[in-house]
């Protein structure tokens, strides 16, 4: 998916949210169960019920591997499953020498026929660059997380008081362009946002932490917006465990039109 | 696999060599294309060849994820196929927040069995930890890679002087033990190596770059060497990929013993 058409959707939808299929076998309902492959089960109707507030769908590749082989089709039959209009992120925090991480792209990409994949940029520039050679995908590279671990490393300051993420957003803003690279920042650092905003003002962030781990999405919205929207905010458990009984998809289909209805305030306050 | 029951097969075999298991579809003997499960027929063979000359081998998820189910099931195969007294490592270079990491632990660690994997440490703390908790198994955290984009990031010197995989080195070595954390330094740096043994002098270090990307064996054990040996010196390319033709695990078997015996006198060089 192209840039235009990312944003198209925003608009049309009204929404910048992204649902994270974080689809944990130990916390779906457990009437799922009986199915023949509950995962996806569980997918096809959050996808039902949530498709027309988001913009974008997130599996967490963890908990797709932990299965095996059955996780890699339950993978695969949810990404088809995901409408066409729909950008779809597989978080699988990938990233290695050169020669691999082609293979790595080529998986997401080809086999699975995800949008993008979020990559971590420990191992530089041939670690990342792979991914950025495939046209309409996307690199989402770790910038500053919305964890607790982020201040070990992130937040590291070199001599001239440069931190170790906007290093990493510097560097990697060259080896791509706004139309193939986006960003994860976290929502627990909504200042940091800001500062991540002013170094890189024309790419697209994916933003997690919002719900769950407490960032507030006033607070992205300010400190993120760019020309473009330029954010897709992601909820997982906020929208998908909101209800463990036999109305979870209704249920997260209700928190999902709850985040859009205020983004479209967000956008709306904004023309857009 | 505890680190003395390591220790006690490199005395054994007189070899610290790591066999890595990147089994790639378009590098693999074309008659085996007529097998049912290619890789896990070249894997088999090799493992065959080279079984009396390593300590350890090392499957690189890329190149098995890229095949969807059915490379995870050639992945499984091999690693139950593996015999129990040689270390498996999982280059996976994984490593997300808390939660996904303890899923990516258990993919490893419970469903393939796996003595270890590979950690991108991007995250800090709480995307490595996880990893820690299993008995008998291990983190190998990426500290100094041997790839050219190490300098964009690894390098970099805080206000101190104290660069990234120095930081990652130190905190790193706290959050585990010598029994359960090792470090990947990349054999293209010989005298990173040594300063990385200076900074912990007692963990098992990965070591990929010999071979095929231009380190050299006696360098990686003047600089790396401690009591208890501390090194896996990884060959993929070199050993597997040494011919091409039906004779290639005889001949990945004779390059394997080529480093085994390199090895032998490295080790009894100091009296090991």
């Amino acid at each position: 998916m192209t840039r235009a058409q990312l944003v198209e959707q925003i608009r049309i939808k009204q929404s910048f949210l992204c649902v994270g299929l974080d689809t944990d076998m130990d916390k779906i309902p457990s009437f799922l169960h009986d199915f023949e492959d509950p995962i996806f089960e569980f997918n096809k109707r959050i996808i039902d019920a949530t498709k027309d507030y988001c913009v974008a769908y997130k599996p967490n590749l963890a908990f797709y591997e932990c299965l095996g082989p059955k996780g890699w089709e339950s993978l695969k039959k949810t990404l088809d499953y995901i409408p066409a209009d729909i950008f779809t992120i597989a978080d699988a925090k990938r990233g290695d020498i050169g020669n691999t991480s082609t293979y790595y792209a080529k998986t997401f990409f080809e086999f699975l026929n995800c949008d993008s994949v979020t990559i971590a940029p420990y191992m530089g520039e041939d670690s990342v660059s792979p991914f950025l050679q495939f046209p309409g995908k996307w690199a989402i590279v770790l910038a500053l997380t919305s964890n607790a671990g982020a201040l070990d490393f992130q937040m590291t300051a070199d001599a001239k008081g440069k931190r170790l993420f906007e290093k990493v957003l510097e560097k990697t803003a060259k080896w791509g362009t706004p139309d193939n690279t986006m960003f994860v920042v976290g929502a627990t650092r909504a200042e940091g946002i800001g500062e991540v905003r002013k170094l890189v003002p024309n790419h697209f962030f994916l933003v997690p932490g919002v719900g769950a781990q407490g960032g507030s999405l006033e607070d992205v919205t300010r400190y993120g917006w760019n020309d473009d929207c330029g954010l897709l905010v992601n909820s997982s458990r906020g929208i998908i465990y909101a209800s463990n009984g036999e109305d979870f998809a209704q249920v997260a289909g209700e928190k999902a039109k709850e985040m859009q209805i205020l983004m479209a305030k967000e956008l709306k306050t904004r023309g857009f």
